[in-house]
């Protein structure tokens, strides 16, 4: 199964798990960052893409991807995206679709802190809203309160400015709906909990999707675990023949 | 982005509606089925996969894989099974597993009429315990309670026997994370349910997971209406250049 040769854009805490979990199927790592982060893999200064990479792997920031992505479209090779918010910004996004349709590479952007993105996609066309409930302990907002407390109810693009913390799981799940109109995003401080509680409401002609998530940090505990694994599932998707939840 | 030619075994109700869907993207479709069905597709009798054809679709019965699968394997084309309760055979999954290995064929199983899959494959490895909930009113029971009544807890291998209706569902789940043991299975009649009500419980090292589905029907009833379009979703993201969810 070895073989597969990438190039990581960060190398930190995401890039150490992937390389972690790959070991099997990762022949040779490079990567670009602008700090040393003891990465067992090729450090790349000044930025380029290495001719022999299979895939990129963006790991790093909203700004990596906005700075980096036109030369990764020029390089023809398959990308993946893990900081989905730099698609916030309507215009590099246009920019970016348009060139991808021009190149010969794939965009991947895995699922990240949420799931249930299997189901968004099968009903992407009959949807007729979705709500996103990101619920965190007080602290979380800088705030004391004894009650669960709405802090913000609107439109993802409200939400994503207001709170730019939460703006890749936002972004992840408007980029599958495709439709600004139907998602709804509600941030609430819960003084119940210990950890965040993300969930998802899907209301469609299709059924109605409830997804509930508890995430644990990962080593790195400003991530979910799940964001890096879900990067990890779907590159092992890549080689695999046998391909279960599609 | 017209190009795609498909074969469909089985001329059915999901052959409809991917037809149906993907009208933008399929040049061309050939189908297999003991019965004519009014499919706008080109019949093929006996079986054979057509040279052109690109990609097979099983959307038939559990019969029709373990009776067709290993003529797909040898035609080297990519299939896509959504009757995955054929893997409930062990010896079968063993011997298709075996001779894929040696095919050019990759071979996918859309998540059908469950979701939340993605999440299942990034914590595959880190997984406690699954719990998949299969509630419907009595009568799909053949019986009349009052209150919620446990029909069923147990293995999913004992669920499959006894259940064999939600084979697919439960042998999707089962793939999806790699091992029996983990995987419980309840099953319930609830009167105070019109339509069926599936619920997946995910605990891991990674967080804690709970995916509820209300599926309505599709145009056939006997479908939940999340499954052909899982399907579909599943074969768009084959010629999509920015794939979201992995």
């Amino acid at each position: 199964m070895k073989g597969c040769k990438v190039f990581f854009i960060g190398g930190g805490n995401i890039a150490h798990i992937v390389l972690g979990e790959l070991k099997d199927l990762i022949e040779k790592a490079y990567y670009f960052d602008v700090k040393e982060t003891g990465l067992n893999a090729v450090k790349i200064e000044p930025f380029c893409v290495p001719d022999d990479a299979d895939i990129v792997v963006e790991c790093a920031s909203v700004d990596a991807v906005k700075k980096y992505a036109f030369d990764v479209l020029k390089s023809e090779k398959d990308f993946y995206i893990m900081s989905s918010g730099a698609f916030a910004d309507e215009d590099f996004l246009k920019e970016f679709l348009r060139k991808l349709q021009d190149s010969r590479c794939r965009v991947f952007i895995p699922s990240g802190a949420i799931g249930g993105l299997d189901i968004v996609n099968a009903v992407k066309d009959k949807i007729f809203e979705v709500t996103l409930v990101l619920r965190k302990p007080p602290k979380a907002f800088g705030i004391e309160v004894n009650f669960e407390t709405l802090i913000f109810e609107g439109n993802a693009c409200e939400a994503i400015k207001r709170f730019p913390q939460n703006v890749n799981v936002a972004v992840t799940l408007l980029l599958a709906i495709g439709n600004l109109e139907k998602l709804k995003v509600k941030i609430i401080a819960d003084p119940s909990l210990k950890m965040n509680k993300h969930e998802i409401f899907v209301d469609s002609s299709v059924g109605k999707y409830h997804i509930i998530h508890e995430n644990l940090p990962s080593p790195n505990p400003k991530t979910s675990y799940l964001a890096p694994l879900s990067l990890v599932a779907s590159l092992r998707k890549r080689y695999q023949k046998f391909i279960v939840g599609g």
